[in-house]
């Protein structure tokens, strides 16, 4: 086969505020591959099919020289189809989930950093970088590992990233109080049984807090002003999860009442995507995309096509302006 | 016998600021008890000897009504002899420790609410609104609750009030950095074992933290600046220790880069004095007195005589004008 355009998006320059499509990350559509006989020296070819877009990718592009957060300041999770494989831990067919490039066509050695997806429950791709995949894992470990929750207690989760943690709370029969940035957003969190739902934009996040608390459970995504009407509206012994701070990535905000921390004796616990906790994998697997497949989980994804589009997408995500999970098809998503 | 004063320090008013003495606090003599004839009601008469003066004081005195500090404004752990006693869980004679009104003579109902000190190892009284009391519970069960220390690892104990945590972190093999305001403290923290102690006035904090780090442990009592150099200074899961905020309780301080808590996965533990964990209570007065008798810890104090003192003596430790433990002697100290 004649060579074929290999288009990916990169990294160009740190964004001084949001990242600018085209200016701080750029399309670059000159690279061919010859998918047939580009050398695989013992590893194996993979084609990108779906990326996942998350707000922490800004954080990454910012972090400073040195962070583990950097090298490359712009991949992500995805999965892709093994096309040639040298290596026998994975052959043609098969599809990978880990950390991809955002590129259509990639040579990789180490099996060991994908994970073969079996999917059986025949979720689309895409599930896997949603629900399925890193964002849920995160949900799910984080929850597991550090709400502590007892039943009867209540919960705040900020943004429409924390879905599934409002999902997993009422599992646990917790109230859950849940923001987001629009009314539809709202909507979608009243349908998956977040007890109290507020558009925070039209909405004071301490006066509802105040009405609806105290909290014992605070999920992070947001940080600044929301963290500090959590803290104020905190119970004691309350538990904060910190798993992003997205109001902060953008213009720093001081946190001006951490003694709440002392003196109401909260746990603040921050983890990083990439560090989802190795013992809940396994129920992670075995739970979750079952419940997808079962439609006892509930979601929504909004889908951009094109690795072109990379950087609207974040964008979008950044201001809130996605109504689900971001993905980026970059191929055409099957469900085998 | 006749009636005697009865002296207290009683609180007036909310500080705007630091407190003032004779204004936010007032000494008060115009009371007087009979203590042979006041009525016990079956509770006992106890003869303050130590009151203990920290800086959480100030949070206290200025806590908004029904925060857990509340009630009254002004009270904290001392050292008492029983003079009578109608109550048969305590004697003429027994030495008590608790929370105890800023009064020379009172009345109490509940004996459970007091601890009798045996004090086999006839440290001074003072010894237990100290290290072998409250402070010293507070950092022996927060560091053994909390700490997670391993042999190795750096830990940074900013300002005087940890002088116990510097030790204990010694003694679990961790190189420990620890700040003071004063050269004469620092120069206590190197007679203590401190690997690095450092004048934070003179000194930045960050700087020797950048130097001497990363820090696998943070022990704080200061927050604000002290707290933002902590995090910009952390290792990857960093442990760090909430316990007071010194430089916030005058002039709040937004810390702006709380995101550390999350790119490094820091977890934080907030605890208050009076929650301090009963599973340490045995372990801490089996170890941590005869440790002191023995001179295996080492602590200083800063005594101050008189009832009347006490805004001065709070004031003074506010500012970090005291150089050792800051204790109110109210009457004659004995070891028996």
């Amino acid at each position: 086969m004649a060579p074929i355009t290999n288009g990916r998006h990169i990294f160009k320059e740190i964004p001084s505020g949001y990242p600018i499509p085209g200016k701080t990350t750029v399309y670059d559509g000159s690279q061919t591959v010859d998918v047939d006989t580009i050398p695989l020296k013992g590893g194996f070819l993979l084609k990108t099919l779906v990326l996942s877009i998350d707000p922490y990718i800004l954080a990454r592009m910012k972090a400073p020289a040195g962070s583990p957060l950097v090298r490359p300041r712009v991949n992500n999770y995805g999965v892709g189809v093994v096309l040639r494989s040298e290596n026998p831990a994975v052959k043609a067919g098969d599809h990978l989930y880990g950390r991809f490039p955002f590129e259509e066509y990639f040579v990789q050695q180490d099996a060991k950093a994908f994970t073969v997806i079996e999917n059986k429950e025949k979720l689309p791709w895409s599930a896997y970088v949603g629900a399925a995949g890193m964002p849920g894992q995160t949900a799910y470990s984080g929850w597991k590992k550090y709400a502590n929750a007892k039943k009867g207690e209540t919960a705040f989760v900020s943004a429409g990233a924390g879905r599934l943690v409002v999902q997993l709370a009422k599992r646990d029969g917790l109230k859950v109080i849940a923001s987001a940035g629009s009314d539809e957003k709202v909507q979608f969190l009243k349908e998956i049984g977040a007890d109290v739902a507020f558009n925070y934009k039209t909405t004071k996040t301490l006066e509802i807090l105040k009405k609806e608390g105290p909290i014992n459970v605070y999920w992070d995504n947001v940080g600044g002003e929301t963290l500090e009407a959590a803290l104020e509206a905190a119970a004691m012994d309350a538990r904060f999860i910190e798993c992003g701070m997205i109001s902060t990535y953008n213009s720093p905000y001081g946190v001006k009442n951490l003694m709440h921390i002392i003196t109401k004796s909260i746990t603040t616990s921050g983890f990083i995507v990439s560090r989802a906790f190795p013992e809940f994998t396994q129920p992670f697997f075995a739970e979750v995309p079952a419940m997808l497949a079962k439609g006892e989980l509930k979601v929504q994804e909004d889908i951009t096509k094109g690795l072109e589009h990379v950087g609207e997408a974040l964008l979008a995500v950044l201001q809130g302006a996605n109504t689900g999970k971001s993905v980026i098809v970059v191929a055409e998503l099957s469900t085998y």
